[in-house]
């Protein structure tokens, strides 16, 4: 049983304000509350209904306060269609929003205002499968700790580095550290991605939903690249999905990457 | 100004049951609406807020009924977090979902009970652009018509035909009729597709999102093929999204159609 203070307290946690103001945030569903407790996050308490008592592993640190709940209490804290009946309060580490990011050689994502919540989490899911581990993206992009975004990472929010940055002015700073360094752009009308030398290391810009990106950020890159449409090209569709976008590109680089000689 | 029982009318083709039974859909947006004048569907009505009315083309066919709305009445039927003050209600043809496909030699798309709107739509979407015509899908796939679905298609919805079959004899029928049909199942455990050959036709199936495609269904393919991953196998992501998956591997078969000799 948990008070009416408790329950508004973690169903407040889908808020971004709350999040801050309590530095923690909540995971839902076996799969979610697994990969926290196998992450370096700090798992603070678990929450549980009794048809789910069975799926809390049993070696639990001590530590970990664990809370049986009632279903009317689980649909209340979810943010999902179905309550799945298991739930992780996790700590939100006090660097997690730190904007010091240092490049490590690897092909790196740089994320510009990317609004849609399954559109961030399932690009994460993907540079997680494609083994890009760091990702950058502008202060506007929506927050990796929205419960949606999480659940579209599918688990790979633990694992990929996601940092805030004043995305330009980093790129800038990147640029002016390492000489040479690929910068990719992914626009409408670049070169065919699939002719293109796409390197291993360097960083690869996707834009916005609506917008792509801007100009600002288009004039920093050294490479601009695209997708070619195969449709009929007056009726077909105008663009892809951004996390589709990225995915074929990631696709392709790691392609190139193994058929190198 | 719309009566109570109107707005009542129009939210509720959100469902697909009143969909069913008035035979009709609604469209919401700029674009979706324009796509929807453009296509062969019959537009009955166009719903337009003040703020939209410059939005409506001039010259609309004096069949359609046009109404002014108020930005309260706009955002009780809207589906969206913002409502844009612009809807087309559109018939719903007869033989709209007629079971009858028949192959036209081109790479087809089958789609085994997809249930995430967005994966539907995001598919469609990419179908699109990658020049595919035509894709058949279990009946229990979400319907195409769910306002989500519509949306996350951007219009696509409106050229690429989506024929809902029982899928598993619609495949057999397909393989009986038409010999040496390359049928191509996407799982996790098959040969890398980046170094298989892809034809330009045939069936390409992709299964549902956490099932993924089932044992009968994986027994009609003639081949099996899998994206490979290139993160730390046993730490990274266990499987990409579905939309992606899909995406990734329609690029891979057009990038090899046009590289073969």
């Amino acid at each position: 049983m948990l008070s009416k203070n408790k329950i508004k307290y973690l169903s407040s946690l889908s808020e971004k304000k709350s999040r801050a103001e309590n530095q923690a945030f909540l995971v839902e569903g076996e799969k979610m509350v697994y990969e926290a407790l196998g992450s370096a996050f700090e798992v603070k308490s678990i929450y549980y209904t009794d048809k789910m008592r069975e799926s809390i592993p049993a070696t639990l640190s001590q530590k970990i306060e664990k809370i049986e709940i009632t279903g009317n209490e689980a649909s209340k804290i979810s943010t999902q269609k179905t309550p799945q009946g298991l739930f992780a309060e996790v700590s939100i580490p006090e660097d997690f929003y730190s904007e010091d990011f240092s490049y490590k050689g690897q092909l790196t994502l740089a994320l510009h205002d990317i609004q849609d919540p399954g559109n961030l989490g399932t690009i994460i899911r993907t540079a997680d499968w494609f083994g890009v581990k760091q990702i950058i993206c502008s202060k506007s992009t929506v927050d990796i700790l929205n419960p949606k975004v999480l659940q579209s990472t599918m688990g790979a929010a633990f694992r990929v580095k996601l940092t805030y940055t004043p995305l330009i002015e980093t790129i800038k700073d990147l640029k002016r550290r390492h000489e040479n360094l690929p910068v990719f752009a992914a626009i409408l009308e670049g070169t065919d991605v699939y002719r293109s030398d796409l390197p291993k290391e360097g960083i690869l810009m996707m834009g916005n939903e609506s917008k792509g990106l801007s100009e600002e950020i288009i004039a920093l890159a050294t490479h601009k690249i695209t997708i070619p449409r195969f449709g009929n090209t007056e009726t077909s569709s105008e663009s892809l999905n951004v996390s589709v976008a990225t995915a074929i590109i990631l696709s392709e680089l790691r392609r190139k990457t193994i058929e190198a000689p």
